[in-house]
């Protein structure tokens, strides 16, 4: 490398669950030119088909890396409490929430933003990577408490009080490009960076078809977010609905 | 129950590695009378023998549940970060560090008690608890950032962000007795409380003995704060050691 070369840039980590936010985010950090480490995981939930989106999108956005953490344990200690995993005895609602529900739904998982946003730290602080990628969105977020940017800020400062790196003063950093997007604008930009939203899912409780792909139910609160978005942004929608 | 019976305590989760510090927050916490689940983990650390003592204190002190938690895959992500895991190439430091080291010493794993506190706000959000004890001491403590009063605070503020009980009011609180004292107080207080240290493990790097039991290295940073804490508290020290 010539001393003119510019110095090469940080490594990240990046959290890709292979929906349409974290695919949307993936295209995002990759035109920002950092090189990237894609964190997926496998923690029970009944829509375990996007970890194989996740993969192609990755290997697609050029991530050096693309790791699926097995957080099957995690079934065991919070099935109780949300109808997003296997062996829950909740199900998943269908539609939004009707006016005077509870605000935080069914499908919200305990502590999984903070849990997923763990393992990316402790990642990123081996790789020497300090910027933590993750597609949080507080706009159309369907009341999650760990979407939020209140819950932004409080991981960052955490993550400098917590680590080597951190209280050496070598900060760690929260990216959330989609936190104030609606979900129309999050798929525009997507459009724009080239993502292919067919060969994402983002739906909770997906059908197996015939050949054996997951079809998105059309039905659970993240698909109407999702056809609504398409609509909204005045863009075709690809994907793949059992029923429409 | 009748209406003059007291309200049953709310349960509490517990980080429980089977160490000196752990074992003794175990005792404070089953005296304070809350019902306790304890949680352990399995991440490739060189002591995993520590589990072993980790589920025969649980039991003697009444816990309700001891899950262990498999973090093999942490290996993976951090190994080439700290000489605490299997398959990593550094080996863990003989004796206290030399003035002018680094002040955080090899054995710090990357995110560690973040990623511990996670799954503990995870489990005591679906099993209704609010207080998590965590066994983290600034005094005789190694160095490590994650064991200091602004991690348990930073943590304790995140977890009222992240959850659901969390922002609904209802606040979960980081319980970390040991915070401010010294090994020798650690040892007295637990020893008040009937621990029996014979069955802890602290070291870093224990010996496999003939009649299988794990051996204390007595060389480790571990095992030379707890024999001197033991001296300082005037207490006999039932470890046994591979060397003295």
């Amino acid at each position: 490398m010539s001393a003119s070369d510019p110095a090469p840039a940080r490594p990240a980590v990046l959290l890709l669950s292979g929906g349409l936010d974290s695919t949307t985010l993936l295209a995002i950090a990759a035109a920002a030119g950092q090189p990237l480490y894609a964190l997926s995981f496998r923690y029970g939930q009944r829509h375990a088909a996007e970890l194989a989106a996740a993969g192609r999108q990755a290997r697609r956005f050029g991530a050096l890396a693309h790791e699926i953490i097995d957080l099957g344990h995690m079934g065991r200690l919070v099935a109780g409490a949300t109808a997003l995993v296997e062996g829950s005895p909740l199900a998943v609602p269908r539609g939004r929430a009707p006016e005077g529900a509870p605000q935080i739904p069914l499908t919200y998982v305990p502590a999984r933003n903070t849990l997923f946003l763990a393992y990316a730290l402790a990642w990123a602080e081996a790789l020497g990577a300090r910027d933590l990628w993750i597609g949080v969105n507080a706009v159309d977020y369907s009341g999650y408490p760990d979407c939020r940017p209140e819950f932004v800020e409080a991981f960052t400062a955490l993550a400098n009080r917590a680590t080597r790196a951190g209280v050496e003063g070598d900060h760690f950093h929260v990216r959330a490009p989609l936190l104030h997007l609606t979900k129309a604008e999050i798929i525009r930009r997507g459009h724009q960076l080239g993502v292919d939203y067919g060969d994402t899912l983002s739906c909770y409780a997906p059908i197996a078809s015939d050949d054996g792909r997951a079809l998105a139910c059309g039905a659970c609160e993240s698909c109407q977010l999702r056809r609504r978005g398409f609509i909204e942004a005045g863009l075709p929608d690809p994907t793949a609905y059992a029923a429409r």
